[in-house]
Order: C-alpha cells, then structure tokens, then sequence
C-alpha cells in the first residue's frame, strides 16, 4: 500500500478500496490490513473517516510531538537517580536582555535562580532562570531545599502560552566548569519562555553537555 | 490502562500493578504491557522507577508539536530566497553506524546524497543523506537537478514512522568549509531517521550553523 501511494497508483486524495478487498488482494487477514491501514493514518499517510472510508492524505503530516517535561520526570524515565543543587536563590535587576524576550518595558527586579539537575550524579542540565514577581508573587520565600524551580512552576504557576526556542552553543567558562565540560564544547540549549494570559511568568535558559540527545518518535 | 488512569481508577501517585499481573488480567504477552507502559511513560502519564515500580503521574507532561518542514519551505517561510547545491550523489556502500541505525544487519549499498541548502545566498542547512534503494529503487536514477533530495522523498515516498534526533555538535572540517563556519564552531544537529511498515526509508544528518534557532510556540 505504501509503494502504491509513493507511486501514485492511489492518487493524493483518492479513496483507497477497503479492507475485505484489500485483504483478498494481498493474500492476508483482513486484521492485517487494518494494523497497516492504522500505521499509516497515523503516520499521516492515510486519512480515515469513519463513514467515507479511507483516503490518501492531500498533504501528508509533518508533524512531530514532544512533551515538555519536569526535569526529573526526564531523568527518571531514563531510568536514571535524580538530584538536583541550588546554585543561587536572589532578587536582583534582571539584564534587559531577558526583560525585552519577556515583553517587559521597564527593567525591574526578579527572582533569578540557578540549579544543577544531576543523572547518577553527573551533570544533566544547568538551569538558568527569572521569574516574574508580579506573576508569582509565592515564589518569592520559597527556598528549594526540597522542589526544583522547575517543578514548582510546573505544580504552582500552570502557563497558557509558551515559546520554545532550541540551539546550539558553545559553553562558556562558568558554565562548563557547572556542567563538569571543557571551555567551548558545545552544549545543547532550551529556552523557554511562558505566560499565562500574556503576562511573563519565567524565562529560563536549560544547557545540556554536548552528548545530550533530544528524542522524539512518530 | 489509559482509560482506568483517566477515570481514576487509578489515581495520580498511586502505584499500578506488576506487568505480570498486568499481562494476566489483559489476557497478554508481557512485551505488550511493557511496550504499552513505555509509551504511556513517554507521554508523561506514568512514571517509572527502576525499583520502586510504576506510578500514575501526579503532574501529566506538556506536548508540544513541532513541524517537520520541507526545508525549502522551512526557509521560504522565514522570508527567505531558496536555493539549494547538490555536493554528490553516488551509490555505495553504507558504513555500519547508518545500517545499524536503520535497523539492518547486513552492510549494503545505498544512495549517498550531499547537499547544501541556502537561504539568501547563505549557508542554512547540510544534509547528509542515504537512502535505502530497497524500499525506493525509482531514487536512483534520480538527478537532483530541479529538486532537492528532502523534497523529492517527501513527495515520493511517504513514511509512517520516523525518529528524531536533536543534538548540538562542533563542526568537522569539511563539514564547517560546507557551511561556511569556522571549524570547532557549534552547529544544530538534527537526524531524522523514517520507516514504512517497519522498512527503513533513510537516514539523515542536516546540520545548521551555530546561529540558527528552532523556534515552536504553544
């Protein structure tokens, strides 16, 4: 079926014959022909509808998924030991440089913490972030002895919009002496910035060692 | 399991069953529990440790989507004139690190494509790239005059299935001349791997320089 459609002996956008034919002409179950039918609908190849039967997708899917994790969750999931360390914990003036992605006119003052999540005790990702007072204002005492930052956004302070933005970089002095890598490797870097019905909560800039994969399946 | 973890039948941090009392009460194969376990760990509804066993995620993940573009049009919606250089484009064989990513045992010959996508004039993307002339034999005699290899697969060859693979590397020599970096710079990997039907389709490495950002928004 694949090789047909590549082949447009079924057009984009031709209904395709149905199962028990399908079945008959390829020699095999007709349960068969559904599970090939399913991959390929969810690959985005085939659109099935419920009474108009199956047709071959116009434009096929481009899409991709992935989740946007807790730190911890991620390192768990992996089947590693999580841990994490405070670096610092302080209200200061945030650079404009991070109130200008937020949005921000004014300089103002924000939380700006820093952490190491750990793998197996190795280091996994760095963790650099400012958060708006105004938004969070329970932030402000908490002093993450027990939750990452990360986590208790994710728990406290539930985002309507965010902006992902990934790249690559070279590591700087501070930063590769955090993340246990030598001066200029590359590291791989997730920023994120979210809001909650357009007011900025947190924008935070996430490296990872060099050897880091992002994976995602479809 | 998915509908019981809905319903909260099974509430958010509570342990579920063993997969052998899993796979008793479902009437399957173990590797079926274990598989359906994955996938609910990887979207972020269950939550596995490597002894404490499997809970119900107190706080689901967040998805986001991302497109998997046509780079023609990936730069022609930046605003962007495309072009795209053709580097090489033989038959050979494959070396183990590809084969093995795709899945075959035996090292075979493939389409070895090169090329060089530019935006404006300006170096955007290297994709390194090699097909498997089983699942496309009509590829080989495929000039690449009028339309990239990306383009080309996209149009003729559909997949179900593929993996993504993103990642921030230093550019190797040839690889920086390509691109017009300095060697040692950091570049933004990404290597894309598709299937149909559990047939590998190709393997590709395309790599960006280090200013390049690959913005999502949610």
């Amino acid at each position: 079926m694949a090789r047909r459609i590549a082949e447009r002996v079924w057009a984009p956008g031709a209904l395709i014959p149905g199962e028990e034919v399908l079945a008959v002409e390829f020699s095999c179950a007709r349960a068969t022909v559904n599970r090939a039918l399913q991959e390929l609908a969810r690959g985005g190849v085939l659109v099935r509808k419920r009474k108009a039967g199956t047709r071959v997708a116009l434009h096929p899917m481009r899409e991709a998924r992935f989740v946007i994790p807790i730190v911890r969750q991620e390192i768990e999931n992996k089947g590693g030991i999580y841990q994490f360390r405070l670096l610092s914990n302080k209200v200061e003036k945030a650079p404009v440089t991070v109130t200008k992605r937020l949005g921000l006119t004014k300089a103002k003052e924000m939380l700006h913490v820093r952490c190491l999540h750990l793998s197996d005790g190795k280091p996994y990702q760095y963790e650099d972030r400012w958060v708006n007072l105004d938004a969070v204002p329970s932030i402000r005492h908490e002093t993450f002895e027990t939750i990452s930052p990360n986590e208790w956004l994710v728990t406290h302070s539930p985002f309507s919009q965010a902006e992902i933005v990934f790249h690559a970089d070279l590591a700087g002095g501070e930063e590769a002496e955090i993340l246990g890598v030598n001066e200029k490797d590359s590291v791989f870097v997730i920023e994120r910035l979210t809001f909650v019905l357009q007011k900025p909560i947190t924008f935070v800039r996430m490296s990872h060692p060099g050897s880091h994969r992002m994976v995602t399946q479809l």
